[in-house]
Order: C-alpha cells, then sequence, then structure tokens
C-alpha cells in the first residue's frame, strides 16, 4: 500500500498570541507529524541538540545555502539566520509525515509559492485588548516597545486572508484540537487518498 | 457578533456503503447542523412526520415546483418524485445552520452548482469484497440484482472525483468522526469567519 505523502503545516500568528504553546500541545496529539527543524547562525542555547532543536552552522555555510537554493525559507532576525532546509523537509514528505512549521508571514509566503498543497494555519488572539495584555505581560522593559510590538502584531494580522484556517487562541488546549481536527480532516481529501484509492481499485 | 452563514454538507456513497448508519451518528453529535428535508410524492409510512421525515405533496405540486425552480435538486426513482426544497434549505442557511443532505451523485452535482461553498463527502467501503459482502446481506432477491447493483455501485464511485473527501466506512462510528472533524474544521476557514474576523476588528 502506497503511502500519503506528507505536507507543510503552517502555523503562524502575532507576537503574543501563544503559538509555541500550541505547536507543542498539537505535536503530543499523535498525529503522524513531526517538526520542522530550522537551520540558524544563532549559537547554541544550553540543553538545544543538534539536528533536533536547530541545525548550527556559521554564516559562511547558510548563505552558501542561500545561494544554492537549498532553503524553502530563511529571514535575518537581528544579527542571526534562521530557514527551513529543503532537504529535510522532503525526505520527511516522501516518508509521509507532515511537517509543522512555527514561521512568519513573510516565510508562509515562501512555502506557499513552493507547496500550494500545505495547510495554512493563522493563530489569533481572542480579542486586541487579550493581545495587549499578553504582549504586556511578557513585556521586560518600556511602554514604547509594547506599541511597536502591538502595532507590529495588527500589520501582520492583516495578511490573515493568504491563510486557510483563522483559529482563536482563547484556550490552548482547544486550539489544538482544532488544529487537529484540520490536520487530519485534510488527510481525508480525495486529491491526498487519490495513489491509495487507486491501490484499493477504487480509483482507476 | 454575527453568525455565520451555513453551507450543505453533502454526503454521497454507493448503495450498500451504509450512509444511513453514517449520517444518523453524525447527527447525533452535537453539531449545529440540520438534515435537509426532502420533498416527495411517495405516501407517508407508518410512524414518518410532515416536516420532519418528509414534505409529503401530489405530483402536480411537485411538478410545479420544478418549473419555478425551489428544488435544488430533484430525481424520479421508480414511480416517486423526491427533491430538497430550495426555501427549506436557505432559511437554514441563515439562521447559520449547516444541512446534512445525504444524496446521490446527480444530486450531488446540482447541489455543486448552486453552493460551490458546500463540504462534499463521499464514503466508501473498506474494499471492493466487502461492498459486494454487505450488498448480499441486504438482497432479498435473485444474484442477478446483486451484480447489477454491485456494476452500478462501481460506476457511482468513479464520479468520487467531484467529492472534496473521501470517508472509508470501516467502522460507521469512526467514519462518523471523521465526517465531524471534515465540517468542524470547514467552519475554521478564513473566508467562512470573515465576518466574524470583521466584527471583533482583527480583520478590515
Amino acid at each position: 500500500m502506497r503511502s500519503m505523502r506528507g505536507i507543510p503545516v503552517v502555523l503562524s500568528g502575532p507576537s503574543g498570541v501563544g503559538k509555541g504553546t500550541v505547536a507543542s500541545l498539537l505535536m503530543n496529539m499523535g498525529l503522524d507529524m513531526i517538526r520542522s527543524v530550522s537551520m540558524t547562525t544563532r549559537p547554541p542555547r544550553p540543553g538545544e541538540r543538534e539536528g533536533v532543536d536547530y541545525f548550527f552552522t556559521d554564516p559562511a555555510a547558510f548563505e552558501e545555502a542561500i545561494d544554492r537554493n537549498q532553503l524553502v525559507e530563511w529571514a535575518k532576525v537581528y544579527q542571526h539566520y534562521y530557514g527551513t532546509p529543503k532537504h529535510f523537509l522532503e525526505k520527511q514528505f516522501e516518508l509521509g509525515h507532515d511537517a509543522l512549521l512555527d514561521i512568519d508571514v513573510q516565510g508562509a509566503a515562501a512555502i506557499l509559492t513552493l507547496y500550494q498543497e500545505g495547510i495554512f494555519i493563522y493563530l489569533l488572539p481572542p480579542s486586541l485588548e487579550e493581545l495587549r495584555r499578553r504582549l504586556h505581560s511578557r513585556a521586560k522593559g518600556e511602554g514604547d516597545d509594547l506599541d511597536f510590538r502591538f502595532n507590529q502584531a495588527l500589520r501582520e494580522m492583516r495578511f490573515i486572508e493568504m491563510y486557510d484556517y483563522a483559529v482563536i487562541n482563547d484556550d490552548p488546549q482547544r486550539a489544538a484540537e482544532e488544529c487537529r481536527a484540520i490536520i487530519q480532516s485534510n488527510r481525508l481529501r480525495v486529491e491526498r487518498r487519490k495513489p491509495w484509492l487507486r491501490d484499493l481499485g477504487l480509483l482507476t
């Protein structure tokens, strides 16, 4: 029996929405899905493992990967590069695993051009007041920075129409369950099941 | 807060696949979904209630409904008419309820031309051998009739590519749960949530 090819599951959302928590809950729900491992030039933090948390590399090697078109998306945040290696993803997809990518709007746009069949989920706060409150509770310093980050979140949220699904994160467990239903039902799509339906003799 | 407009949920599948059982289980899963009520010229059977099981009518009134374009789909099976009244569906959609339609491939094609936003699910047997076995256990008479029905089922299944989803009915409870995940995740689609996201101020 042929196995179904995996696809990218993109999870985006404004800073402060609680994306990391939802992604972790989702990864523990028994779906046949791996978490995409990014390549970065940032030095490893204590406890971070090569090939599990990140593929650690140096700027010269990262820039070579960009030039050779070996990254499906990448960004430079402050002085460090972050990117998604194409080879890693493609291997997972061939093995039939979906891959969760926790990336921003620009990264999602890059994935969309390569994988139209992907699932694009945008995580939203229950309200703008709540988003401001969450950003505030995470803030470490001045109020100026908070306003800047809130306005940045508002700007980013305008790209939601690029996504297939909007999940409200009022409760992380519920939000993760909604993401799971989205991923499970995508696997029931006729176009994903075609090779399998052919093997069963149900489709010619 | 504006409520989300309902859509048709079409459930089709070959004779013998167990569509009725899955539809009944699905209707008891607490989804905001009603079961579409068909209009028919068939006489009521004991216990059938007007407006619940069917809208019972006479051939002249049914033919007038066809002429006035008041049915979203209809068919004549043996000597009786069956059809789905447009007014009934539209009212449910305005109230925000999805509507489950247990109809054949021809009916589904008619629904698709009117409601591209609908959910189209095709229920499949786990194997062709199992379908033949199920048809056999339901058969009341000669083997010729069984072959005819089996070949008809094979012919009908070739239209599966018109559908969005293929659900395998190996276990009716599991099949109904898969249908539920499909319907729930459809409600998380950005295009369905737009009016609501606008009301929240999350979309302009």
